[in-house]
């Protein structure tokens, strides 16, 4: 197993990302606050570049690279936000950049990764193995791997986003007591965990996860790493990873208090309230933290809570079926 | 006439709003900046509290009241935008609020001023006066009516988004070229022009208007206050005031460059580019100052252009609609 990452790796990420990723707004509705009658704080990554947080982890790790160490540039799995994380910061750097991705990922994330100047290449996510593939390309063209989650750095840049919630939340007045934030190789609920637990002790942190993905739920209940039966057929495609990573599961067991599930119809809810209330696009897998607050799974009441949206790459067509309940 | 607003009332509004308004980030898409070979930086004022920018303008303005100077709390006339405003206001200073309502307008806008505890009252915008029906009312009840701009505290409350937009953009490296901002009755346009212009006096501003509806752009090259020749029949349910505010016209007709003029096709564009690329939710009004910069309606290679996103009350049918390109 790789080094696990620490705080200092997490604050030094910081340094590394300012000037290229967003600082994300922590936003705030008085009419979602009104109806859980608590306090909730949304940390917008869907509003960071490339519309997930993924880019944050990516630009932490490519950045390191130059035309010496990666003459070959990059490649990446990915179903669809840290491929475009990598495809904008393979850019930056001026690296090329091969992705490897589900034949069935939003066209949306396809054309996007395309856009930032990459190659794509699909596979199918029930019988072929993405890192198999990924490894004989990377090996054919001197490439260095940036995987998705299993990476000290990766989560090191992850976590960036839970310093910037604590300090945004401290600025606004408001203790955490929970933060929501949703799984699938659990790179981002371990970043965060890492920067949360390192700020504020006390706050409490969940993962969230779609009914059928719920490894992670069921790994932090029996401590060891559970895999789910199905590698596809949620709506929640950024959230299909098989298992929690050996890394980042070494980081969650012990950071994360519970891993929360919510249902189809509950991510469609949040995905319809965040567009009336909170006016910001969120995509399935980055709407499973609302899901599960509008649902109840948590005491909200008389609290204050975060809520990590991480991303808004969704398909148009798809969007408009939630907004009008289709 | 009322006296004109200036520069202070802009300040001294920014202190009463501080707790109550969000202050509204600055948002930046390299794909945007990519597409117009220039520097956008979008004020996302459709992440304001209530969904647009008018609660600013309502809080300036209401929170000076008392149950003494107002027993019969607040009387306003609105398409939507400035009545949510107006409802939340009120209800955070626990004044009961009554609100005049095209019946046309957009069933979330209705529901939203109704859901902050306001009462609604509709009329027929082609063949009924606003002004009159409220003015009746606030008469029978003792109350105190919050126009939608021609007051100069609404003017200096919407002036806070234009100081916080210039400080916002410093911060950022950037300095602006342009501003560009929706015109209805030109109370936004009038306080974003008076905070510039003290803070930035190069940078020019830009009212933007949809085709039909576009008395300020007429009326800046005419020197007098023009008239639309219709008051309803646009995708643009916040941008249908009849003519520029006498009040709202004696600044804009010094402060701003020039009226820009889009298309409804146009307005639909920048409404799907922004769930694109953005991932916030722009409603029409909101959306055709981002509509006149993709249509290329101002220079923007090489330069630095500010637009104001003014709201996101948009009916999640039509946004589905417009998404969807039916």
């Amino acid at each position: 197993m790789q080094q696990i990452p620490t705080i200092d790796n997490v604050t030094e990420a910081r340094e590394r990302l300012k000037g290229y990723a967003f600082v994300t707004p922590l936003l705030e509705s008085p009419a979602l606050n009104a109806r859980v009658k608590g306090r909730v704080l949304i940390k917008a990554e869907c509003l960071q570049r490339t519309g997930s947080f993924k880019f944050r982890g990516a630009w932490n790790c490519i950045s390191r690279l130059t035309q010496g160490t990666a003459k070959g540039g990059v490649v990446a799995y990915s179903s669809g936000n840290h491929a475009q994380g990598v495809a904008a910061a393979a850019a930056l750097m001026k690296l090329p950049a091969l992705i490897v991705m589900p034949a069935d990922t939003p066209d949306i994330k396809k054309a996007n990764t395309r856009a930032y100047g990459a190659e794509v290449v699909t596979y199918d996510r029930e019988r072929e193995s993405r890192e198999e593939i990924a490894s004989r390309i990377a090996e054919e063209r001197g490439a260095v791997i940036v995987p998705p989650f299993e990476h000290p750095q990766i989560i090191a840049g992850q976590g960036t986003a839970g310093l910037e919630l604590v300090e945004q939340a401290q600025e606004r007045g408001a203790t955490l007591d929970a933060v929501l934030v949703p799984a699938s190789g659990g790179g981002l609920a371990a970043g965060i965990a890492l920067a949360v637990k390192a700020k504020s002790p006390a706050t409490t942190i969940h993962c969230v996860e779609p009914e059928g993905f719920d490894d992670h739920a069921r790994s932090l209940i029996s401590g060891r790493r559970e895999r789910n039966d199905r590698a596809s057929g949620s709506i929640c495609d950024a959230l299909l990873s098989p298992m929690p990573g050996e890394l980042t599961f070494s980081i969650n067991k012990s950071h994360l208090t519970s891993g929360l599930v919510v249902s189809e119809a509950e991510v469609k809810r949040a995905m319809a309230f965040a567009f009336q209330h909170l006016k910001i696009v969120i995509e399935p897998g980055g709407a499973v933290g609302l899901a599960a607050l509008l649902a109840g799974r948590i005491a909200a009441e008389g609290r204050s809570i975060a809520v990590i949206a991480s991303g808004g790459n969704v398909d148009p067509a798809f969007y408009a079926d939630v907004l009008t309940g289709r």
